[in-house]
């Protein structure tokens, strides 16, 4: 089941219940399966809101092995935040699982109108706070959660992860083997 | 060296360059060295800006063993920011290593005052931005850089630690035992 999607105007309407709009315009735009948004050494330019689709970001360890940090799903908001924050180059990878629509901010415009708008530091303090808590929640799942704990729990949260994501993709997320991730299926479903 | 401390509407002059007042009172208070100011169970009430003194933030895993996970110095911003947003409790101790004095906000005043104020939604954005930032650099250098390192940039960083700090918690904030710290420290000043 994926969430009806909607508009980052919907979105500041349902969170903040203001009738102000962004003093500038967004751009949306359609991208094909597995398009790379950014990958290390470039400058996060955008902050980006996800209409339809599934993004996932990924770093790449000096090991050569890859981790899935996060998947995006519609009605997130989703950049290379320390990028974007510090405008250094992001050690990330950011790719469309799927055939993505997506309205995006350009920085430039955001950074601009937080001296005076009140609905723009909004966004930007609730985007803060969000990929905060995401952080810290995924840091403790990952130090007090069984892979088998997560698994059931972004099965939950998540159910259409099932359809739209390789279960190689999500053995990467959870941090471990694909012939872990199938029998941990197998026992999750008896 | 200690840098010369603040109050809250400085940094709030130096950072947003306005004349805008808080919507609210804000309380400063003194407390003696050892003091805790929350301890796991706790929720988060308070935003708190440090005038003079150092905090430490900690974690004790479920071996047992203590993890200093932050120290604070004067006219930094700090609480336990996931249990301020979610109104959950705590996991943390945050105590005074010297004699401090607090600046606090009280987080009812702070969040009523979001609805419409330009200052709380700029204050509580960078707040939240610069706690995310500090998560990703630590969490980047306990991976990538030595002990060594870290205790090299740390005394680069804030000369004032080995003058407020014992040698046991800074060894607890890098990781490692105290004497592979007497180790390092010996080497750093060959």
């Amino acid at each position: 089941m994926i969430e009806p999607s909607y508009s980052i105007s919907e979105y500041l309407k349902n969170n903040f219940g203001d009738t102000e709009k962004l003093p500038f315009d967004t751009v949306v735009k359609k991208y094909p399966k597995n398009f790379c948004l950014i990958s290390p050494g470039e400058v996060e330019e955008r902050i980006n809101f996800l209409i339809s689709g599934v993004v996932e970001t990924k770093i790449v360890k000096t090991d050569g092995t890859e981790r899935i940090t996060e998947f995006f799903f519609p009605n997130q908001f989703f950049c290379s935040l320390s990028s974007l924050l510090t405008q250094n180059p992001t050690n990330i990878y950011m790719t469309c699982l799927t055939d993505c629509t997506i309205e995006s901010i350009s920085y430039k415009d955001f950074n601009k109108a937080l001296e005076k708008s009140l609905i723009v530091n909004k966004l930007g303090r609730k985007i803060a706070e969000q990929s905060y808590l995401l952080r810290i929640k995924r840091e403790k799942d990952m130090l007090t959660k069984t892979a088998s704990e997560r698994y059931v729990e972004l099965m939950k949260n998540r159910p259409e992860v099932i359809q739209e994501i390789s279960l190689s993709k999500i053995a990467k997320y959870l941090g471990i083997d694909p012939h872990s991730l199938s029998r941990i299926r197998a026992n999750a479903f008896k």
